[in-house]
């Protein structure tokens, strides 16, 4: 794509329309907050556009909710797993009609029109998958009536309506979620207000030369997010990926007035996810993450038959162990397979506890598990039409003396599992051996 | 009314059918004391009833929520008459639904069937008089299908839904409304339980030979009710009078598992507020109620003349002074009248001031206030029959040589303002004198 007609779209992008604004918990933990993020709406009502504002609860409201439901579900030693998600969901969705109402509230005060919008006002129809629903439809006919007389529309995230009539939650998160949806439903872009002001080529507090990308797309986010970046929920960046909703990760602790919040000088505030195609200048590699506190578990010697790996993954799960990366190859005699797989350090002992117990069914000649590793993964859509990132991340480790202990690809991203000990250092390496630190 | 078609009035009441349940915030405070709750429901589930509870807000979570609002609506400067009442009704509301779905939680962790309803899910419809909504029409024939399932109601009190789908509150203390005007509808007996185990004669805390009345109509405690007995709201009486919906006042600290929770002995745990025909041996005078911490102001020698109460009554409520008692008679010079009131101590210099203010309008020669006067009040629906009522009570204060500074009557009711440091020997006198003190 030429760059003229990139700019052109830049341009639509920032010209004034519908935007959606989305602020976390931290971000209206207190009234005095909630004012700040009023502030940030009142720019955008005054830049001309129709806004439309997404709360999270107050930090701390959903978990104090959340503890009375798991003391209240507890009585007579009853089994947790008993819970009804619905009166979970009825419960815990109070936080956000909190917020939203308060939001409302704040900006009458400062002289807008503003009025607040519970996910079955709206409604946001999701299904009946209490405690994790998906969105099935955004019907905001009357929100954007009431754009048209000159309203900011205040809606409690997280949550949403069922079929037959009872309130839904999104899932930890989920506001990002309802952000999004309500974007895509609305036709506007999507700001994200959260703690950091972008998303970084790698986490500063390792590398003080991470820079903040102006631009990233989907595919890459979605990687991100799922290594462990917590700037946005996953399923909020697989949702404007496919409804092609602009986002914009932002921070919400920058004044409402400084300079360039507008991003007017065409780089924006904070960082764009987009579609590839509105990236002008892509990277081969973007970014580079890591996740620690992570344990290796090596099942050796496993009978290479169909269904061995359900026989070792369907207790894991049924045991809530939760697996990450996991690699299969050929062990030494070459008629068994080796299985390796991570898990968070907390689980490995439930995790060895439940393969023992297996052992008949997956038929292994031993365990070994390591705990203390790390995952590093480098990122980038480039990647699909340059050859070469695989062999240099392996050299850069490699003339660090750090060993690989397993690899994984996708199409966009190749991550290793190193000693724990070593990611600081793996981290700078790479982040300085794809020129991740020149601007 | 015979004793017999009384007694076996009294059997169908008790008989097994549909029962509302109501408990206020400090019933409700913490999921220790909604488990204690939930064991009063299972105990009239168990003994057959289709039960329908009706919660209010944990206590301390209301005024929470009122602070944020409060502050909110501050923002600025901004002036709190600017307040948007709907946002005020969706911000405090949300108390309501989170007891509601825990107690649901809890009696479903008891075995019990139960859900949780938001005023809007009823829907419990309302006028749009946010902040002070009257109740329209409650429509309950989901609820009533799912009662015929086992299940249990718990309704989130306080709350409801204005034709255009805005969440709506019923003012302070609208729980009591919420719950008759649920029983109205269901055809239900309604239980109020509260911190105190039913109606006294009069304050125990001043004469310990109070007793408790097995039975008080609904005209004596709308009396109590508006004379500062803080049993049941007021409106909730009303509500209860005009649909006939049989209230109890018990006491939910009392062990749900103590004998005569039942009230199978025909008196009842607590106080039954009923039709008069439905009371067997009608007392003369039911209660001695007081009101202290009044002033009484005197606008003397006011022109006779039509508009004037409107003269003085008008700007006091414009400043929101609230005025109880009222007593206008002519004065000494027979031209002009003097016109008395009692107003809350606290009320009494801006009361003063708005008076001054409005002077020339009302044309009067001088105001008297003092503060320091005690409202006594003798109740009972048996003074429409029984001559000498009024006269007993003139002659016991005068027997103890207590001022009479006022004196206002209705049907059911003598009230006269005193000295308040006499407060405590004139309820007492009375007590005794109209025979309260013996069962």
């Amino acid at each position: 794509m030429c760059r003229a007609r990139a700019l052109l779209l830049w341009k639509a992008w920032i010209k004034v329309g519908r935007l959606v604004m989305k602020f976390g918990g931290t971000s209206v933990a207190d009234v005095e907050r909630i004012r700040n993020v009023a502030r940030h709406v009142a720019r955008e009502v005054d830049a001309g556009h129709q806004v439309a504002v997404v709360v999270s609860a107050m930090s701390g409201t959903t978990d104090r909710l959340v503890g009375w439901v798991n003391e209240a579900a507890a009585t007579g030693g009853s089994n947790l797993a008993k819970l009804d998600w619905r009166e979970y969901d009825s419960v815990v969705a109070s936080g956000e009609q909190i917020t939203s109402g308060l939001l409302a509230i704040v900006l009458q005060a400062m002289g807008y029109k503003a009025r607040s919008w519970a996910g079955w006002q709206v409604p946001m129809k999701t299904s009946d998958a209490h405690g994790s629903a998906r969105i099935l439809e955004v019907e905001c006919d009357q929100m954007i009536a009431n754009f048209e007389q000159g309203e900011v529309a205040v809606m409690a995230g997280f949550q949403g309506i069922s079929e037959d009539s009872r309130i839904t939650t999104l899932g930890r998160g989920g506001s990002d979620t309802s952000a999004v949806a309500l974007a895509a439903a609305l036709d506007a872009r999507c700001d994200i207000y959260t703690d950091v002001d972008g998303v970084y080529t790698t986490d500063p507090r390792i590398e003080p030369k991470a820079r903040k990308a102006s631009r990233i797309s989907y595919e890459e986010m979605l990687e991100l997010a799922s290594l462990g970046a917590k700037v946005l929920q996953t399923r909020s960046v697989e949702l404007a990926m496919v409804y092609k909703v602009p986002l914009q990760v932002r921070s919400s602790f920058e004044s409402p007035d400084s300079p360039n919040q507008n991003g007017e000088d065409g780089s924006g505030p904070g960082t764009l996810v987009c579609d590839e195609e509105n990236i002008v200048e892509q990277q081969v590699v973007s970014g580079i993450a890591y996740s620690r506190d992570e344990a290796k578990i090596s099942v050796r010697r496993v009978k290479d038959k169909p269904g061995v790996s359900a026989a070792i993954f369907g207790p894991l799960a049924a045991a809530n162990v939760s697996v990450d990366m996991i690699v299969q190859n050929v062990s030494a005699d070459g008629e068994t397979a080796n299985i390796t797989f991570t898990v968070a350090n907390k689980d490995i002992d439930r995790a060895i506890a439940v393969l023992e117990d297996a052992k008949k069914d997956i038929g292994f000649a031993e365990i070994e598990a390591s705990p203390g590793v790390a995952k590093i993964s480098v990122i980038g859509i480039g990647m699909r039409s340059h050859a070469g990132v695989a062999s240099r991340m392996f050299k850069t480790l490699a003339d660090k003396s750090i060993n690989i202990q397993a690899i994984t690809t996708s199409e966009i991203k190749i991550s290793v599992l190193i000693d724990e000990a070593y990611t600081e250092l793996a981290v700078r390496a790479l982040h300085s051996a794809y020129g991740l630190d020149k601007a």
